[in-house]
């Protein structure tokens, strides 16, 4: 079942390993879900209940611990020996009188690591001020050291594997959002058109399937389009309203992410200026991605077409992307913003996001994409335009030129949107 | 948007007052997704940056404080007063160089809490050792107490509208788990049951629609059955394999949880057997749960079933189920465990789940239900009995009466599963 072959674990642990000598640690407590998974393959839905990996310099290969039931798990999804698999027993699970976080320091101990220099994940999701209590504890004479991104620092830059099933996701995200331009109409209810969206995340294509993805998917009608990171509702989407969507695929839990923007009726006037000069920014932004660029130069390319359209915009533009667990897709590491210095290398990978909200209306569209050997493409091939079903398109300055594309192979055709069924007017530029 | 009138809120809000004072928290920072939920009908999926809404007791309504973006979210899904809303700007978001908690702390302080004694939730998902100790540093006056599962020891007895939900979770969940049991044909891929599995979940009924669940949809064929938590994959289903699944619904994210069983061919008499005890364990320990019994009580009555048997099981059978966020749908108070000394009371909910895994298969069976006045009754109507397609049904004992159900409404049918077009030859007890 692992989706990677033994030698990229190697050379992952390799890495990890050189950049925990720098950083001064000797035993890494990785409780990161993705670091987890990018560490050791082990993937199962079992992070409500302590895990870790324990990666240490003086080891060969890593340690598991979590759940005795969940143990069985990585026979199916890991390359470690059994003798690295350390499941503890259920009178750990949930419960005030004890916590796994003393079994797993046990496992340190016995290992003779008890008094070494101790890394730990201090702002993951699922390691607790309690878990963290409980080790600090049991294991007195450790010398403690935050390496908190240490991991997700390592995982910036993928491998050719690992943009394979990016680009797998991209395929599969294609048909999400088209599932979503098709079933949008009038009076469709919310509820159904994520139930579409989510058959067709997980069903994939022929060749490949669907994994779950860091984010439900977010489809935002109506007044609520004005306000970012809501889910659906049963309300029914009603005509001259905006409907922004936040969409995604991934594959292995590498991920893909779209946004784009549907309008039923004819837009107004000035969501389709705001739209114009979102999809400019990010056109114009990445024409001019490549590696050596600072993350915070791809924003002040960015922000430059919004504040000279008059726009602005407080919070950061996008963030590093790869492998995932809900509920964030983002590595944490990089982001697009004033004062990020990470330079941009090939391989690396980024969902650039423009999220614009106004009193009654929202307007969002993203690109996820590989930085090249010269430039950057696009993970997904979708247009970005607002997408307007059933109404009239009021006036506006010309297009602007297209973001720049990969060569395309003869014979294969762009996934274009196709013209939908149920309003027959889409328009598009 | 909100599902529950304000009244049902203040009822809440008084429940959690008189805990804390009963506790020594004088404000109380509930960072529990599902908490803020219960606390202030708050509902966006923004639990991916740092949030809490804080409870104190010289003040009439909680302070909602999160991500400045998500702001706007609380003016849909909660209560609150605008100047109780607290938004922190972008610079805080996912950076080494400062934490949301330190933004938190001044919060505290400029409502004169500095030196109050201040409830945390130490085991909560989403509050990090970094959070933490940044709450610390910020707060030096501050006294701490660890006020963990304060609010879901509220939660878990449950109002008639809480109850109303988790029926109609119920219902949804019966369509959820019919549509697994039509679509797991031999050559099926995962990957296509799941993506159907998740319309169902998401279209919900004519009626109602359902919303995300705490769980994806856990479906587990061949070898892969002997493991729990495992996700889908690409792989197709095959002939003379068990199939298990952990299926949900949630309605405003109140859950209904099911697991069956599906064997395409003709099921070996071991997982035969071991389905026979295990769905006799729970049918007849729900025929004995009523209010009064302890979940100790509880864990013992299934458990001498299987025993008998000559089975055995590690791990808890049933836990408290409720409103919940992913990772979790269990609400980590009540577990059916040996000494565990909650008494149940009417309108308290389980899960009741038995997985037994052997060596190359598993079998899961559950139900949820309710404690009503004086037994208990299930939130779904779904036959138990392990679900064989396309084969033979070996010789076995007779059958064991149903489990005790509530009268049926005149004219209403059951929801017995349909006869399976694709095989015909569906066998039940």
């Amino acid at each position: 079942m692992m989706p990677f072959p033994k030698s990229e674990f190697d050379a992952r642990i390799a890495k990890v390993k050189r950049a925990m000598e720098k950083a001064g640690v000797d035993v890494l407590l990785s409780t990161d879900t993705a670091n987890m998974n990018y560490l050791t393959g082990y993937d199962g839905w079992s992070f409500y209940t302590p895990q870790m990996v324990i990666v240490a310099l003086d080891a060969a290969e890593p340690i598991w611990t979590g759940r005795l039931m969940d143990a069985k798990g990585t026979e199916f999804t890991t390359y470690l020996k059994p003798e690295n698999v350390r499941g503890f027993p259920d009178i750990y699970v949930q419960t005030p009188e004890r916590h796994a976080a003393s079994y797993m320091a046990g496992i340190i101990k016995e290992n003779g690591w008890g008094r070494k220099r101790i890394g730990l994940e201090m702002d993951s999701f699922y390691f607790t001020p309690r878990a963290y209590e409980e080790l600090r504890r049991s294991l007195p004479d450790a010398t403690w050291v935050n390496a908190d991104l240490l991991v997700n620092w390592v995982r910036i830059v993928k491998s050719p594997a690992e943009i394979r099933y990016m680009k797998e996701a991209g395929k599969i995200v294609e048909r999400v959002m088209q599932t979503a331009y098709d079933e949008i109409v009038p009076g469709a209810r919310e509820c159904d058109v994520v139930g579409e969206v989510y058959r067709a995340m997980t069903r994939g294509t022929p060749k490949f399937g669907g994994d779950y993805s860091a984010f439900v998917p977010l489809v935002m009608s109506g007044r609520k389009s004005a306000a970012p990171h809501l889910t659906w509702t049963d309300e029914t989407i009603k005509n001259n309203s905006a409907v922004t969507l936040e969409l995604s695929a991934a594959r292995f839990h590498y991920h893909s992410v779209l946004c784009r923007t549907v309008y039923l009726g004819t837009p107004p006037a000035d969501l389709v200026r705001l739209a114009d000069v979102c999809n400019e920014a990010i056109t114009e932004t990445l024409l001019k991605v490549k590696p050596g660029m600072k993350c915070e130069e791809v924003h002040a390319t960015w922000n430059a077409v919004i504040s000279k359209a008059g726009y602005s915009k407080e919070s950061r533009v996008g963030y590093s992307l790869g492998v995932n667990y809900p509920p964030d897709w983002g590595e944490h590491t990089a982001s697009l913003r004033p004062g990020d210095k990470t330079v941009l290398e090939p391989n690396m990978t980024f969902h650039m996001v423009t999220g614009m909200w106004g009193k009654d209306f929202g307007y969002e569209v993203s690109e996820s994409w590989r930085v090249t050997e010269t430039g950057c493409e696009t993970l997904a091939k979708f247009p970005k335009d607002l997408h307007v079903k059933g109404g009239r398109a009021p006036a506006r300055k010309p297009a602007k030129a297209a973001v720049r594309k990969p060569a395309r192979k003869a014979g294969k055709k762009a996934p274009a949107p196709r013209k939908t069924k149920k309003t027959g007017r889409a328009k598009k530029r």
